[in-house]
This record gives C-alpha cells, structure tokens and sequence, in this order.
C-alpha cells in the first residue's frame, strides 16, 4: 500500500495565502517518491487579499481559503475538519503568509499569538501516533503553540521570528535555504524555503530534502 | 552573459488562469539551468473567475489578470505591452484554461477564436529573430492564428483540440504526456502536460523536457 500525506494550504499565494512555489515543490517531491497525498484547508475567510502587483492589501475583498486553496491541487481538497490523521503516514504545511494570517494569527501578534481552533486536533492526532510532521517558511512558528514546548525548528535567519519562537517555548536553530532541521524525538522536520530562498531553485532544494526526509521517518514508523 | 527567458501568464488557476504547477515547474526548471526569467502578463480583466472547488463560475466577482498572475512569481512581472523580444533569448506560455479564456477565446469560439491583440507583436518578434517558443497544455492552440500556418504542435491526444488547431491551419502531432514535439523549422516546442497527464510528477517529466530543449536551441541561436 501506498504511503499518504497529508498537505495543509492556507489560500493561494505568498502574501495572503500559501506560498504558491512551495506547495507545488512539495506535490511534486511526493508524487516523484510515489507518495499519494490530499490537501485539506480551512472553510474560512482570508484575513485579507493582498494585490499581488502592488503588495497592498484590497478594500472590501472577501476571499475563502479553501476556495483559493483548491487552485493550488486543480479542486483536489477537503475542509480541514475532514482531516482524520488514521487515513494518513505524515503532515505537510508548505509556507507562505497566509500560515501566519489564517492558520493563526501571528503576522498581527507575534508571540502573543493563537493557532486556528480547526487545525489544534488533527495536528494533535498526527504528533500522538508519533507520524512525522514537516513545516516550511514561516509555518514553524506554529509549532510550539500547536505541538507544544521545546521542539527544534527553523524559519533560517531572521531574529525577530526566530525570537518569537524562542518566546512561545520552542527551540529555534538557524539553518541555510538547502538544508533542514530535524527534532528526532518529536518527529518534525522543518527548512526555510523562502524566508531564506533567493530562487525558486534554492527553495526547492530545502523543500525536496524535508519531503524526503519525511519519507525516510515514514518507513521508520512504519517498521 | 545568462540567457533570459520571457514568460507569459495568464492569471492564476487551472480553470481561469495559467496552470499552477505548470508555471511553477517552468521556472523551476529555468532556474535550475541557470536561466534568468521575466514574468509578462495583459492588464485586463480575466474572463471570468472560477470556484476552482466547484467549478463553476462565481457570479458577479472580477479579477485582473496581471494581479492574479502576479501570485504565481511572488509579484515580479510587467505588462505584456513592455515585452520586447530583443530582451529574451525564447520565450514560454504555460498552459491552463486562461490561455484559451483570457489570451485568446478558444474556449467560447474553437476554431473561429482570435488572439488577444497585446500577444500578438511580441510574439511576432521573436518568430522574426528565430528565437525558440515553448507552449504547454492548451496554449499551443494560439499557434496557428499567432505564429502562422503549418506549424507542428502537440496538445496531446485530445481529437477534438486537435480538429480545431488543423482546421486553423496548424499541423496536430500526438504525443505522450512525457514527450515534447518540436518544429525545427519553425522552432516551436509543445507538450501536453495537464492536457493528459494524471498527476504532477508526469505533467513534470514533459515540461522537464521543454524547458531543457529551450535551453539546447538557445545555444544554437546563440552560435
């Protein structure tokens, strides 16, 4: 049988959504490893929509995260109450602004954040039966609120996030764009992907060895 | 000097826009080969905007291209109107249903479809200087009406995508999802990409294949 993975979006694009490169690196990565996945999103409102060309935010424009969530796998997904962690060998949540604006709400409070109530007992399912979790980019800053205190993880280099992490009760270790942190105890497994990427090249490279590092503790568990 | 390589989007999503994956994997693999890129997209509204979860179009909702395509290279793009060919080395149009919505109307008008008037001289420029064209999934049906008559494409095997393009005056060779058709003669390059692949990792394998011989016939351009 097949190994499954569980991908979490959060919209359509880097600025208000999920990091479009990013999800589509780690669909590839998968399919190429012969992994199956579905995608799941919450059935919500965007915090906002941001104009892509101008990079400010647009008056009075609604969009839903799983409606733009969908664009990224061709309408493959399913709302993320639907995400059972028995039907799954491991999680994904690729980066992008919309991580820290509609999966919690770190871009507005920092460390005074709160994760979204929808992702808490899924993603506590998965850390229970001990399955691996990878996160990218500016994702891992959900990692102490939702998986609890004194995991490692990276964002790379930036300090003022780093120091949040820190701040919530996680481990921050720095790390560059083509490589990944692992805690081997708590299973999870993060790199920088575009907090630190100059190119999609350099993104991909961090990407794909967190997707195959997955892989790998995927066969551990199930040995 | 780094060859540069212009291309062309037309919003973002499989069903209103360029196709996700197929963008990505396009300047993916640019990039990858040490290929600089620019992102060009018209300024226009999109011809409609799909819930890409139902498929089936939102009443009443615009987007403009430009801004949507503008998700897909994190906001780095220009106009269509200030492509100029001298610029680039080749040029390359991911496919998805914006193409035939929004830089053409094949979708509402098959064979009887014009060309977005914007497309057409940059087009024709790099036509002119013999510069290599890559079109993937349905854009290769703007060939006959913007590059000319006689023209080997492949959009894959779909009979009737296929009876619009030779009934244009194009020349429609099948192919295998994994393979590439080029016209020496006129250096144009296609692949069916989503027109038949299954999943990402084989959409890759032709786009993968594209890029690459973009790459071989900039080199000989180049000599």
């Amino acid at each position: 049988m097949s190994k499954k993975v569980a991908v979490i979006l959060a919209g359509c694009g880097a600025y208000d959504g999920s990091e479009i490169h990013e999800a589509t690196l780690t669909l590839l990565r998968l399919d190429q490893l012969g992994i199956a996945y579905r995608a799941f999103a919450p059935d919500i409102d965007q915090h906002h929509v941001i104009n892509h060309l101008s990079q400010e935010a647009e008056e009075g424009e609604t969009r839903n995260v799983l409606k733009e969530s969908a664009r990224l796998v061709r309408g493959d997904i399913q709302p993320i109450t639907e995400l059972d962690a028995d039907d799954f060998d491991a999680v994904i949540v690729p980066g992008g602004f919309g991580v820290a604006k509609n999966l919690c709400d770190f871009a507005e409070k920092g460390d005074a954040m709160s994760v979204l109530e929808s992702l808490k007992a899924p993603l506590a399912a998965f850390k229970e039966d001990a399955k691996p979790i990878g996160l990218m980019c500016i994702a891992p800053v959900l990692v102490p609120r939702l998986l609890g205190d004194g995991i490692s993880v990276t964002i790379g280099r930036d300090p003022s996030v780093a120091g949040a992490i820190s701040a919530m009760g996680g481990l921050h270790k720095s790390c560059d764009v083509d490589d990944i942190v692992v805690d081997l105890e708590h299973r999870v497994v993060t790199t920088p992907a575009y907090m630190q990427a100059q190119s999609i090249g350099e993104a991909a490279t961090g990407i794909f060895k967190l997707v195959e590092r997955i892989d790998e503790m995927i066969d551990q568990t199930n040995k």
